[in-house]
């Protein structure tokens, strides 16, 4: 197989997310032209953003300018910038500030953004994890909730602060879980004078009735039994019908229904995609799913577009037994790969998913595992998450340094980044 | 000389600056009960916020949660809240959120903040860089001044964008003149296809005849040389006299005014103290200085009130000579201590600051550096600022492995924490 040369190929690549950037190394690499676009101009490791939520990173740890990621590869440019819309019969990218990108390969690859299923007014109470924003309004809340229980008085009133509502037994709602009982417990425990940080309530909820719904079923016991005996509450099968100032309504197994009283409730039940992934849409005349993904053929193309590309969270598409991939970065990473081997010319076939596993992280020093045929629980699948996430950083941006302080922050069970900024208060 | 316990004392110190810890640290050591009241739940290093605003570190790399900081200290207890008044009859603190807090000693050290000397418009323009949200905001404007430059096809305006303009020639606008220089030609080199950084134009501006006015002059020579070797165009005995979009107007040495193009004018032209210092006078019949500054007696108390100290920025206290002291950390370190001392009784003297020298550093690897004898510049004036700053760094929060590596990208010239947060945008 041979590239095939065309004269006045340009690619433009919407999202500098994992699939984004891949597709772009990896074109850029085979000296095609192409310009990445995105609206931050850092590259995003969202696997760690819950450590940033809880003050055990700070954002500058995980994340790379886009420049940085792709300043070696002459033939990419980098553009700080919004598409805001598309133009099919010109082949071209309209942005808000600059001038129009003409294209003759488009791929699309803008992620995912919290989503609240409908209930919008969930927003005033509950806040996601999906971007670096959310990440420090989490750990505003989160530590500031700690800070006001030092000097209430009302016994409810402080039962209500440290009480810490997770709502999704996901990966996300797991380790937010798991970070959050550690801070309370190992980080904080001599931090306060008038409470101690051990009677922290923290609970986890899911509305299916097991963890990690997306994980083997003999994974999810042993992930319950580790967050359990970090003091974290685990209720499944329980849904969440009502938020109202610091009262959650939940309807739990059976019948009935329960009044949660916390201060602090944390979003991780669900994504969608953003508004432009409608427009996309619109302008091809693509399908979408329920959740608001774009439905891809086999080779990631739109239908009827075959010049059209879209990948990571923001796509649908099928495995060989028609089951839709998870919107994990390993996904997103083979899909950017595989895109820019279409273009290439180096592969004709249908795209292939390749399933090394998944993994999630419970509190400190425990994970579950899933290699396939391998499933495992425990200290050494946390260090399996470890090297994993390692090799990831340094292959993006050499952040080895970053992560040494960090496992030293981890052992000693400090917490670097435990700082609360862009608080809104009377002078802010 | 021995310690004075008495019955009941508890010292209330309103700020977590340098002043307020040293002061803290220092009673709660000799076991005497204390209340630590900051509107912030962190101790800010000063000394490296212009790091923090060309992205070579994270907010939480110079920041250390106050709790941490005396987590050791039970009789240290950390209220973060704003203290809103003073009723000096009954000695109460009034905070905002809580209850009031009672106090047989008051240390007030609540610092100093970016003052624009009455010209409240140029807030719009300008910006200055004594907090976390300042450098936030200063590292969105010049980061987001080259990306917009790359897509920026008028060559006007892609030179206004490239010239960054920064008011104040002492210690921090020669460490922030500097700074921006090495990071649009070292760090910045590779990363723009459409425009050569090295361009970039920073020009410093000082209304007095010489640099670091508060150093000995032969140490203002060196300085100018050293950052003119970086690229920096140093504009002396010239003032601003208006800023209106993307225009400044000076008045340069002689007559006649002149007008600058720049997107970005950064201000490190003054201080001021903050509100709460006039509601302090008010309450204790005590008289300010121009800059807003509490006059405080030898012993540092405000006349008339021998149990309410002042300290730090706040204060204006007189060394031997009648001179007023400057607003520096070891100057509020030390004030912190000598109060501390007061409170235990421990001396009855005046405070006398022990003036070790003062450092301001130029670039990656100069500084210039007053020890009183010994006055430099060059490397080994920037090896003591590195040892210095490192070791205030470890004895507050340990974070050495923070600065090795800072240390590694300071020598490899990248910037770990390049990233543009909560850009107020279409979608924010």
């Amino acid at each position: 197989m041979t590239d095939r040369p065309r004269t006045g190929t340009h690619v433009v690549i919407v999202g500098g997310g994992f699939g984004g950037l891949y597709a772009a190394k990896a074109l850029s690499s085979a000296g095609i032209p192409l310009t990445v676009v995105d609206r931050r101009n850092f590259h995003l490791f969202q696997p760690l953003l819950y450590q940033v939520a809880v003050g055990g990173l700070s954002p500058g740890d995980i994340a790379s300018p886009i420049r940085s990621v792709l300043r070696k590869h002459a033939d990419a440019h980098v553009v700080q910038d919004e598409v805001v819309d598309l133009r099919p019969g010109s082949r071209e990218v309209v942005l808000r500030k600059g001038g129009p990108l003409v294209y003759t390969e488009l791929v699309i690859a803008t992620g995912s953004q919290t989503s609240y299923f409908g209930h919008d007014d969930w927003k005033e109470k509950t806040v996601g994890l999906k971007s670096v924003e959310e990440a420090l309004i989490i750990r505003q809340r989160v530590l500031g909730a700690f800070e006001r229980a030092e000097t209430e008085l009302d016994p409810e009133r402080r039962a209500a602060l440290l009480t810490f509502v997770i709502i999704g037994g996901g990966p996300t709602g797991v380790e937010l879980a798991g970070a959050i009982a550690e801070l309370a417990r190992a980080t904080l425990n001599r931090d306060f004078r008038s409470f101690d940080p051990a009677r922290t309530r923290v609970i986890l909820i899911e509305a299916v009735d097991r963890l990690l719904p997306a994980f083997p079923p003999e994974l999810s016991g042993p992930a319950r039994t580790a967050l359990e005996q970090l003091g974290v509450e685990v209720r499944l099968g329980t849904r969440v019908t009502g938020m109202q100032s610091d009262r959650i309504t939940l309807q739990p197994p059976g019948s009935g229904t329960e009044t949660l009283v916390a201060a602090t409730v944390l979003w991780a039940a669900g994504v969608t995609t953003s508004s432009f992934g409608e427009r996309v849409a619109t302008v091809f005349g693509a399908e979408r799913d329920r959740g608001g993904r774009i439905m891809v053929g086999p080779d990631l193309s739109i239908p009827g577009h075959p010049e059209v590309f879209v990948i990571g969270d923001l796509a649908h598409s099928n495995d060989e037994r028609g089951q839709p991939l998870p919107g994990l970065a390993p996904v997103a990473m083979q899909e950017g790969r595989y895109v820019a081997d279409r273009i290439r010319g180096r592969t004709q076939g249908p795209f292939r998913y390749h399933n090394k596993g998944q993994l999630a992280v419970i509190g400190r020093n425990r994970a579950v595992c899933d290699l396939g045929r391998a499933r495992f629980t425990g200290f050494f699948a946390w260090l399996i998450w470890v090297f994993v996430h390692i090799g990831y950083l340094i292959e993006f941006d050499n952040k080895l340094l970053v992560m040494v302080q960090w496992g030293f922050n981890y052992f000693t069970r400090k917490r670097g980044a435990r700082l609360i900024t862009f608080e809104p208060g009377p002078d802010a």
